[in-house]
């Protein structure tokens, strides 16, 4: 069943172009991970926050790439990752436009 | 610039396809709102908490849609709403086929 992962955690930055600089080359091996289907990368520069909204194949998929993202965050210096595992209900996302 | 919203909450249920009979024409509402692109529904029926992630064309229209959203939640007994609104990283999200 389709799993979306929901990751956020306090970040000071680059954001916007800069950010999109410096973390091309982790985008393009998030891509390849098993199981992935589609990465939205958030960002908050007021707030100093960012994080990824995650759509995988199934449960475990997304729960193995946030264990290892987890520990790759804090290997970053990001002191805490918010991270919440969902099931997508499909007959109201498709209501709504949802692109699952 | 494209602004994504994030809300889950605690929720006793229903879930699936019980969830989709109860809350379709909430969906259909939501579809309707000023500044709303999409809607991905979320639940998680072993943890108890349902939520979406949101897609609108601003910052403007995203808040408006928390703030009213937020009072409906309550209004149905929702004891905490957590919430987060983001701007979208578009080159990254390119890369991980993020659908914005």
């Amino acid at each position: 069943m389709k799993t979306l992962l929901q990751v956020d955690f306090p970040f000071d930055g680059p954001f916007g172009q800069e950010m999109a600089d410096a973390m091309k080359e982790l985008a393009e091996s998030i891509a390849k991970e098993p199981g992935f289907i589609w990465k939205i990368w958030t960002e908050n520069a007021e707030t100093r926050e960012a994080g990824g909204i995650y759509l995988f194949e199934g449960g475990a998929s997304a729960r193995k790439y946030l264990d290892m993202h987890t520990a790759r965050l804090k290997g970053f210096g990001v002191p805490v990752v918010n991270a919440k595992v969902f099931q997508v209900n499909d007959a109201l996302s498709a209501i709504d436009h949802g692109p699952v």
